[in-house]
């Protein structure tokens, strides 16, 4: 099967006719129709065979995931999905591999309402490029510079799962069973907070989407804000899975696990909060002092030593 | 120097104030103001170390020719760039080859009014994905799918340089001094060629960017409208140095060379074109017939056995 077959074959359906897209997979470029008023919100992520994901991995689950780790960050931003493009290196044509990624990449695009519009198709090791694009109203895309002393720290779902699953593929921790299926669940298949994000306009002060860990991530809104935080590790949402773990390994899956794809945002006190159908959990709050402190329950600080993921730390 | 040290390093500037552009790189999302009434117009295209560039290649020309590369697909579809975004791949920090690449990419990028929005920072195998963002007005970019029966095929610059060096850095040929010089820029510093596609809206009727080789990509132009053309390889435009070499090879180079990133498109017979300081050549003629003929200055069939470049091919 050659580059074009593999395309048609694999990667080019028509999309919805209220889509918006004039012109798919198969030209130049792709046009897209935008909606009046809105702005333009763009976002890329690289995922690369044995940094991002386990060459074991079934790959309608990869699919799944390369999509939604990008739309996780038009969520981020309280974006409405408009359509992605696919840059995809692969070593070969493997045409069970291809349907089996297809197939989960293209069910997450339905249900998600952003179509596949363009990309590219290379030899080499398998590496996954995918571009999202969204559009928000002028002036209510989410962002990380907007954090108040007095807000108060929220995040969607529950934390530390994905992690969790990494430990046992790594070997150091024991799981079976509907135990381990749950957090390899986790890991594999993230569910991109879209809704939740487009509710959130308006009401959130700032926002990211958890991908590098917890304090990584809450360091950069700070760090955009320009504020301090104080962090409640025991308010922090768990799965009864980790929660049946040593408290050191809870801690480090939850303050620096990555990979969770859950929406971290700060708002006003009292502020009233979209209800989606999913899990909010008020975790911290915004301080005017620099540096973020975390504490237990009792409000003793906790000591953790960890920090947030960054690919080229030594 | 870890990865958000290396992000704000070298690929964060603050783009000009009359960009449209109002969060740049460093939040989730970049977001951009579009132009009122304007379509968006998007592509992505990989570079693989080894399959699109060579592993000792100038990093700054590497950083040149990534983004070149994606600009020529918005200059075939006729579109203004407005932003792009950089996903890398990087097996290791190597500071100065960085500063080079970033070098070469920040020039082109400046040159063309194409801002840095957004991207990806990773461990791998050195991989290089942009997705560039462009516009042009509703109804106006230039489509593959235009060319009418009687239409003239036009190409811009000069064709096969860029293969010519290639087979010299392969050895099957052998060219020295200015000779080697002239056509290794080609080949590593392609010239996107923007004003000539934005020049070209509502006159050109098809046109595609050439980068897998004149005649895979003219069977694109014609699987897409429908049509079939006529050819003379000898009216294709070259270099002194290709023009040098024996016949056989330059046809290869000029009809199934790749590489090229110049303009293809057709034109009704006698349309007025477009003076960009570009020169273009007339290289045949859209019929009605199905199929692509080869032919040379007196009209005779051509026997070449070419086509063009696939990445799956066997």
């Amino acid at each position: 099967m050659g580059e074009f077959d593999l395309i048609r074959r694999f990667f080019q359906r028509l999309p919805a006719a209220d889509a918006g897209v004039e012109v798919g997979v198969g030209d130049d470029c792709a046009v897209l129709r935008p909606t009046p008023g809105a702005r333009w919100l763009v976002s890329s992520d690289m995922l690369v065979e044995g940094r991002h994901f386990l060459s074991t991995v079934d790959p309608a689950r990869l699919g799944h995931k390369a999509l939604a780790v990008n739309l996780s960050d038009l969520a981020a931003c309280g974006a409405t999905p408009r359509g992605f493009t696919l840059a995809l290196a692969l070593p070969r044509v493997d045409e069970a591999w291809l349907a089996g990624f297809a197939r989960g990449l293209w069910a997450l695009s339905e249900a998600s309402g952003c179509p596949l519009i363009g990309g590219d198709t290379t030899q080499g090791p398998l590496n996954l490029c995918i571009t999202v694009l969204g559009e928000a109203p002028a002036g209510q895309a989410l962002l990380r510079g907007g954090a108040r002393a007095g807000d108060e720290i929220w995040v969607s779902g529950r934390l530390g799962d994905a992690r969790l699953a990494l430990e046992v593929f790594r070997g150091t921790v024991a799981l079976e069973g509907n135990g381990f299926e749950a957090v390899r669940r986790a890991m594999e298949c993230p569910t991109p907070r879209l809704a939740l994000g487009q509710a959130l306009r308006g009401i959130a002060t700032a926002a990211i989407d958890l991908s590098d860990g917890l304090l990584g991530d809450l360091g950069h809104i700070l760090a955009a804000s320009g504020v301090g935080a104080c962090l409640d590790v025991d308010a922090l949402p768990r799965s009864a899975v980790l929660a049946a773990q040593p408290a050191a390994l809870q801690r480090q899956c939850l303050l620096a696990g990555g990979d969770d794809y859950e929406l971290l945002f700060t708002a006003p006190a009292g502020a009233r909060l979209p209800d989606v159908g999913v899990a909010l959990t008020r975790i911290g709050r915004i301080e005017a002092r620099p540096g973020l402190r975390v504490v237990d329950a009792a409000g003793a600080a906790v000591e953790h030593g960890l920090r947030g993921y960054d690919h080229f730390a030594s």
